[in-house]
């Protein structure tokens, strides 16, 4: 996507730098646009731990591309695949509940084995990255295009004006190296001329939606208003939100859905008003493996600090702030889950589905165990 | 309720200052602790608009005295009555949800008539703000004592473990004159020593969770959580939370509650949940005139600026830090309603009652028409 009038991706490999990765600093948003390089597994694990590269496909690529990294800094007088194993199980770490991390660390374990020279697995490594790095891309391309009906149904019913959508945190081309999960029918929409305004939650404690998503959205010049967290329902009470999209964390095969806290929430206000609560996600965040989300899925616990202050600009300072009284005690849960039951469909690469195992099924006869 | 072990009223008037009235600014508060005196209606219309003063039942009392102070400035050669109800009109605007103001303002115009002297319509203003905010300290201690045997009845099942309780914007004494609406009982419960834990939802954009009820509650020494206002659906899953207790600023005479933005979010987890949400409010919050909350009950909108930035500590300095890019647009809706078949029950100054026409009939016959 755009950046000032130059194509960005959120993460980047360049050849003529085959020793690093490239990420746009998403900590430094929207105050600050800062390129950042990873060089190693750990800047790839702080990195991902500490949200500077941050959304569920994103953090699986660049995963991916930090056991490219790891890979070059081997001893090969050792066995160079027990190392990578290795630093895949500490990588995976970073983050407990998006299952990318695991997803894009195992397709990279796949691919190397003991009886290939060290050379030869960076070349491996290196090939798997970009060949992860690229299949995301294409889904989250093919998300678009799989919600874009969606969007285009609901704008028949507008008259001409705009079709209000309501998201929530990040899922947008910042999350997705590309295009994104639940905003990739919006840009596309616009694109094509529909008129759309998206509503964005701010989605405290870390306020992806008012650093990230309005960013994006204003550089996209997609008309877009910030509300708080707490807005939601009052606009779906009255009229004023057409269509949820969402983004997803980690997905069970029962059409579960774990993304960032409150989403749950707004799901609830959805159906209590009728509205279509739908989850663009690509297949890589599925797990097949698991079919109860509010038992099986885990979620992240972060720091209190995160809810005891807060991130803003005073001045031209970049500075955090804090919001609560002395001694103040917070705790602060990274994700929810929003049963299957809320879910009116799930934007997938390979179309719309039902938010249940059979409606994964129809979809992923190949993926599903 | 004490602060650093002395008495305070978050209102109060002082008979060796006639002139005036005393209010906590909660505009300054947790970071500094300040008395703010108020001196005429105009001083009351800006500390109610600011959020000075906040809280419905705490503006109605204000705006009670805030007609007093007028009196003393009339010129008695004109109409008193009829300059003092054009006061009365003017204090009513300053925020338009709450019904308080309107139920205050006219208690304090029936107590005046065209053939009192202006001294005589002083005293009467005096003695009928005395009355109100009496009434409503009176009433917030009653509340606590109908609301009582709800945590009472939670604490059996938890084995000698805190009672969880989520609440939702700031309805505790500085809300309330003393004691609050939805804070009293658990004040009282931890005055019985049944132990109270107290999940507090930091209510963007104001905030008044995080700085006015965090604070009140340690204050109290009673232990609290500071959380997102996007996380109680997640505690709520996950068993953590036995029970939701918030404020009203209008009740419908069918039992529609109109309280801070994101209050109808956490009744529909609740009902989600099967955990009990109850409602506590004075009689003076009850709107017998109208019958459909969502409809009905006005929404004030305020600046987009309180969305757009936060208010927080930097250093030691009570600073406001911007927290969306430049050129954003907000929306600021500052509640919602939340239907009465979301709600458990109402708490009152006479009881527990179901959430409809048939239950607040039951309580209030004198007052329902």
């Amino acid at each position: 996507m755009k950046v000032n009038g130059k194509e960005y991706r959120s993460l980047w490999f360049d050849p003529d730098f085959p020793d690093r990765i490239f990420v746009i600093d998403q900590q430094r948003l929207p105050f600050s646009f800062l390129i950042t390089e990873l060089t190693s597994a750990d800047d790839v694990f702080l990195a991902i731990r500490n949200m500077v590269v941050r959304g569920a496909p994103v953090i699986g690529a660049a995963a991916a591309w930090g056991l490219y990294l790891a890979s070059m800094a081997m001893n090969s007088g050792k066995s160079v695949t027990g190392q990578l194993q290795q630093v895949a199980d500490y990588l995976a770490k970073a983050r407990p509940t998006a299952v990318n991390l695991k997803f894009a660390l195992t397709f990279q374990i796949n691919r190397i084995s003991r009886n290939m020279s060290a050379g030869e697995i960076t070349a491996q490594l290196k090939t798997g990255a970009r060949i992860y790095s690229g299949q995301e891309v294409e889904a989250c391309r093919s998300i678009g295009m799989s919600g874009l009906p969606i969007i285009q149904k609901a704008a028949e019913g507008k008259m001409g004006q705009s079709v209000n959508i309501l998201t929530h945190c990040n899922a947008g081309w910042l999350a997705c190296i590309d295009y994104g999960t639940a905003l990739a029918p919006v840009y596309l929409a616009a694109e094509k001329g529909i008129p759309v305004h998206v509503w964005v939650d701010e989605t405290r404690p870390r306020n992806q939606g008012a650093l990230l998503t309005m960013w994006e959205l204003q550089k996209a010049g997609i008309p877009c208003t910030l509300i708080a967290d707490n807005t939601g329902g009052h606009l779906m009470q009255h009229g004023m939100v057409d269509l949820v999209l969402v983004g997803s964390d980690r997905t069970t095969r029962t059409g579960d859905v774990a993304n960032k806290i409150g989403t749950y929430l707004k799901a609830l206000a959805a159906l209590d008003n009728r509205i279509p609560f739908y989850v663009a996600l690509p297949s890589s965040t599925i797990d097949f493996d698991i079919s109860d989300g509010i038992k099986d899925i885990p979620v992240e616990e972060r720091s209190p600090e995160e809810v005891l202050s807060i991130r803003g600009l005073s001045g031209k300072e970049d500075i955090s702030v804090r919001i609560a009284p002395e001694n103040a005690r917070a705790a602060n849960y990274g994700f929810d889950v929003t049963p299957a039951r809320l879910v009116t469909g799930l934007i997938t690469e390979r179309g719309i589905c039902e938010a249940s195992e059979k409606g994964l099924k129809s979809l992923f006869p190949d993926l599903m165990k």
